[in-house]
């Protein structure tokens, strides 16, 4: 499975594509990092991060886009336009039919370091180690973005089995109504 | 000049086209509701709104897209959804070359009932009194992306001044740095 992991955000955006084959086995293909100016237009920069995250998906074909769910709780400016972004970017994506999927923070660094509330640097440390990377990937963005395809990948079987799930309680509570409607009638 | 209006939200996202004419004299063109159930993927809600966002772009032209800006002080997860899909629009106008112009909901209430704390009823009465409409647009998302239009035709000379003088400044301070540079030499 090809997942490319993003980290949204205005004035740096972290991108990246991972290959998962067996069991835990991740490679990284890509990482980068868009970065657009603070005095541009708002609409221009969402333009720019919009064109380099659809030649990416381009490029690159992921099965699946994976992307930060972002809180309004730190800095609430910041989040506005980490969720402007994130939309253009969820967006992108959907236009090609790849599968868009959520994770918070704290699932990612759990993922990657086995702690929810690991800090930055371990999460980079981790990333170098779990991709045998020969040095540590910069800015924290990038790092961020490795980890967020990282937890997708490892996540994934699970999240399958909740869909799964879902997918049977849904019939279950049909073929119950359909059931219930017959001995009314 | 023509203006479309955008307040923008997930479940319900108010869109807008009016022209204004001499002086104060606005003239609404088409006002509608886009909605999106809230048990459809995020992806898939901002697909829905940027379609019908550029939809609309292509077939009124409009010279200006004016939003609404979002702060994220009352519902936080709202706000989220709200800026999601405020980047998404904003996006759809930036790819035509339309400028999109943002003005915060105070604004919005001064420009058309002269208070900036008026209520939504309040709104939506002077919208309808502004426009000459036989009746109140509804819902309040749909006077919204309105009073957002009538807003930002009747601030555009404001806002020309503003950038005209931007621009005079801007020009003195290269001229300055230039001068300063050619004594320095």
């Amino acid at each position: 499975m090809r997942v490319m992991g993003v980290d949204p955000g205005l004035t740096r955006c972290g991108l990246s594509v991972i290959e998962s084959g067996k069991g835990r086995q991740v490679i990284a293909l890509d990482v980068d990092v868009v970065r657009t100016p603070s005095d541009s237009p708002l609409a221009m920069r969402l333009l720019t991060i919009s064109d380099t995250v659809e030649h990416w998906l381009d490029t690159h074909v992921p099965d699946v886009l994976a992307i930060e769910r972002v809180f309004a709780n730190h800095n609430a400016n910041t989040a506005m336009g980490t969720a402007q972004a994130g939309g253009v970017i969820a967006l992108a994506a959907a236009r090609r039919g790849i599968d868009v999927h959520f994770h918070t923070p704290s699932e990612v660094k759990a993922a990657v370091t086995g702690n929810g509330r690991a800090d930055k640097a371990q999460v980079t440390t981790m990333v170098t180690k779990i991709l045998a990377l020969q040095q540590k990937p910069t800015p924290a963005d990038a790092a961020d973005a490795l980890a967020l395809a990282i937890c997708h990948c490892w996540r994934a079987p699970m999240i399958a089995r909740m869909a799964e799930a879902e997918a049977k309680a849904a019939e279950a509570r049909r073929t119950y109504q359909a059931r219930l409607k017959a001995a009314r009638a």
